[in-house]
């Protein structure tokens, strides 16, 4: 036969559990869309369709939803890895599992003032407003002995009306961009770090605790770097990252210049200081990049986009 | 000629306007995305193709452009209103101006407590962060006299864990559904509000404080109702509304019915005691329905979706 | 109570259904996304919760997969007057039915030459791919008694790479647009038309048929139309629509302009001769109007987009 | 200094470019969404913001326009060829270059059989209607010796309506699916593959040919494949390109399993013969794997999705 097969992996996309938890009438919720990736000795399915080592990704889905009730979801982190660790350890063809979780947050909704006259104090306890900023997300992958936790964020979007100039760079025939001494940076950020523990014998990280301050570097970074090149704010925020959180030695991060243009006003007899801009879509500035502890081996794959 | 030209309006959709204003080094932000619709004396463009009485549609771009410059930002509706007188005087043959804004929200990116050693405490008094939640509306009609001013919000995802239940409904040979007595009510609100401000001799409502207010009292009523049915839950927030801002004469409402199914987990020996769901995507239930101060007339149209 | 309770209307939406029947080893496909709207005494449920009168969404749901089976689809036109006779009919409180249908075309996949070697010359009568041009889209409402059919469809993409020119508009200070002599006109259309057929005493129109004549005449009209304005080129469409067919009496038309903007290559010492172009996303124009058969009133409402 | 940078690459995204060319009256269309990353020895503007290396992204987008003007798009890649072999060789600094091409089909309008009397029969000569169906993609890296080129296609959605089944697989304790002896298969097909033409010295393969051949077999093993799983599906399809074609060494697949679910029609005393589905949205099985002329590396990335 003059064809083989190379990788391959296959399981159920897309969960979207949604986990109550209740400490008295005040409810916590967890909101998670989880994708399971299995690998392994699947030889067979492929060349003759014989499915004798497969178990069916409606399975992986039902376990998904039966670990949300076994072990409930106190991070995306320790949920894929009880995901992750079941499947390797129950199946003897499976090899490797790779669990990608996207978590949606939500805050809880205010009372009104006068909510006494209504249904009583307490009743907000168990109604929350989707917080809609970023998606957190986190790969897991097992292959049995060792972890990987690649964790991060997309559809953050900042932007820093000052402190931003882009001059000084290459000029060739086909330049015709003008330098800039005060513009507008803005970006849609999307980010992607590893943390450096990989062992059952080493203590977990404190995933939510680590999410949180990883975003807040990222975001003090950008808005207190002065920026003479996006790529020199994307090595700050990940420089920051890194320096600030022993727990990870890697960051990829995949940044959109999203343009905004100063609008010439002068047809018009107006003067535009810096006040007016054209939020433009496409074409961007795409920059990527990855920053890393010294020392360390990079493992974060480059491509984020498919653009 | 067996046919003829019936309503028809143009004008440029989409302009996306930031703009930028600065109070000595603290930069406030607008972010708008204006459509323009203009309509009059236009047959002579649709029989010959005569453009004579037609204001490209380019200008309305320049014109928004300008006006952000000349006039400021100070609320999408009073924008919107700028831009609507300026189209219906300035122009013979246009008789009417409809301008549709959407406001997207921005918040401050805080410093970090050791800024210091960066670049100086003041520096994020120039960094946002955008906000992601609901995307703030505005429709401006202007026919030279009247005013028409009808507000609204959408993508405002909202969930209330318990306090609802759903029974003692129609059931006929196509019925299936179980009675519920504690389920789950999850929408993502789209409200469009009409203000009884219609003249130029009377003092404009309060464009901002307005909406944040409506916004409250929609949020609040859906925490605050306890639900025996969507519909009664729309009410409620329609209702709290009408009797909290007297500026507001009607609301409409398109909700739908983010149905969150508890799943069954017997089959793995395990009791699912309101915790576990999945969030379906489609089809979901759509309610919708008007609600109106007491002895006016209904102008919102009801077709807020084409589904 | 200073709040009262204007239209309204509930149902379940976006009910996918694929429809497969077999004529012989010969499968034929019907696919559908269903949106189910019901009107009628519905007061109790919005103001006391009590959903004595309210057929439940799921069983709305449910009827539309039972009546795949017990009436086919023939058309979605003819599949959404089962579906609305049977909610005005079988409910009392319903008084009125809207089933918005959008269907999805597909097409046979050709055999391969060599076909017989694999497994016969016959199967790929089962086997499709997606076409994935135009939406298709229809409209039936039903009071108990007249019949309103607005079929339509969206994002067929076309563009004429000449014969489209854009001068002698108006002129303000605010106009900076050159006049266009060679354009390219370029369009995403979207179009709902009414058919005059109300009456089950009256036999109904071929919709499949109507459909092909009546897509086939708007893609001739945009392409043989030598345009001065879109606006010209919209009436061309409609106009040519109203005149071949004598079962529509009005069509409405969302078409925004797509623009292409040629590229100033004279700093790279190249002439651009209508050959290299720039497609814009945002911001673009709209244009919409309603043609109409002369003595017809218009019923198809205005606003086919948000923007 | 803890922190080091890692990969790194920059440029312009999505530049979207169409190119018209004349036959006498005839014009041709190509239509292309164009993206640029270049690396080099870009540590400088990471460190310190100094753009002396650096070309900016504007002047990447100039060049693809001037480009689409002086060397014409005979096909997506020679055209991604020629913008990279520029990049690397006319800048010092830049040692890699990767074009990402996503190329949208149009197709001709055909003329009304009387449109001699509207403008005469040539006009529709420049008249086009997009396609939408798949969406054709290559990607071409040169590091300044060799070449890779990797194309392919994504939205390709394909079903068969019978010929499929799915048992004899394993079975957990979470395990609740029933086995299917005759159900519908349906996938969105993305899909990329590698060309073995790595160097100038030889001849490249006609792209456009190779192009429309890859897709016929792939769309043919669709659906000649009696598929007892959609594994053993994605390695026909695979295999018969590699057979097919001496060009392609390697292709990958992601294949989402889009499950149509029977309906359950008993509770209405109606029986489903196969007949009516629901066509459902998440989750998705979703199978992904690599097949590969036997004696050569992989080297197409096996992340095709981010879920």
């Amino acid at each position: 036969m003059p064809t083989i097969l190379g990788q391959n992996q296959y399981g159920k996309a897309e969960n979207r559990v949604v986990r109550i938890t209740r400490d008295g009438d005040t409810h916590h919720i967890k909101d998670l869309n989880v994708s399971v990736a299995l690998s392994g000795d699947m030889d067979d399915v492929h060349y003759s369709g014989s499915n004798a080592a497969v178990l069916p990704t409606d399975t992986t889905k039902n376990t998904v939803y039966a670990f949300a009730k076994e072990h409930g979801i106190e991070s995306a982190e320790q949920f894929g890895i009880h995901l992750a660790r079941h499947f390797v350890t129950s199946q003897e063809p499976i090899k490797t599992a790779r669990i990608r979780i996207e978590e949606y947050a939500w805050e809880r909704i205010a009372a009104s003032d006068d909510n006494s006259q209504f249904i009583g104090a307490d009743e907000v306890k168990h109604s929350f407003v989707r917080k809609g900023q970023e998606t957190r997300t986190t790969q897991i992958t097992f292959d049995g002995e060792k972890w990987q936790v690649i964790s991060g964020l997309k559809d953050l979007v900042v932007m820093n009306s000052t402190s931003s100039e882009f001059w000084g760079y290459v000029k060739d025939k086909y330049t015709t961009l003008k330098e800039a001494y005060d513009r507008i940076l803005a970006t849609e950020v999307s980010a992607k770090w590893r943390y450096n523990w990989t062992s059952d014998d080493v203590r977990m990280p404190n995933w939510e605790k680590s999410y949180e301050q990883t975003r807040k570097h990222m975001l003090q970074a950008f808005a207190e770097t002065y920026s003479l090149s996006l790529q020199q704010t994307l090595y700050q925020m990940g420089s920051r990252i890194i320096n600030g959180r022993s727990e990870v030695d890697e960051i990829r991060f995949s940044l959109p210049n999203k343009h905004h243009f100063l609008v010439d006003l002068e047809p018009f007899g107006l003067k535009n200081d810096n006040e007016v801009y054209f939020a433009a879509d496409r074409p961007y500035g795409l920059i990527e990049a990855t920053v890393l502890r010294d020392g360390t081996e990079p493992q974060i794959p480059v491509d984020m986009t498919n653009l």
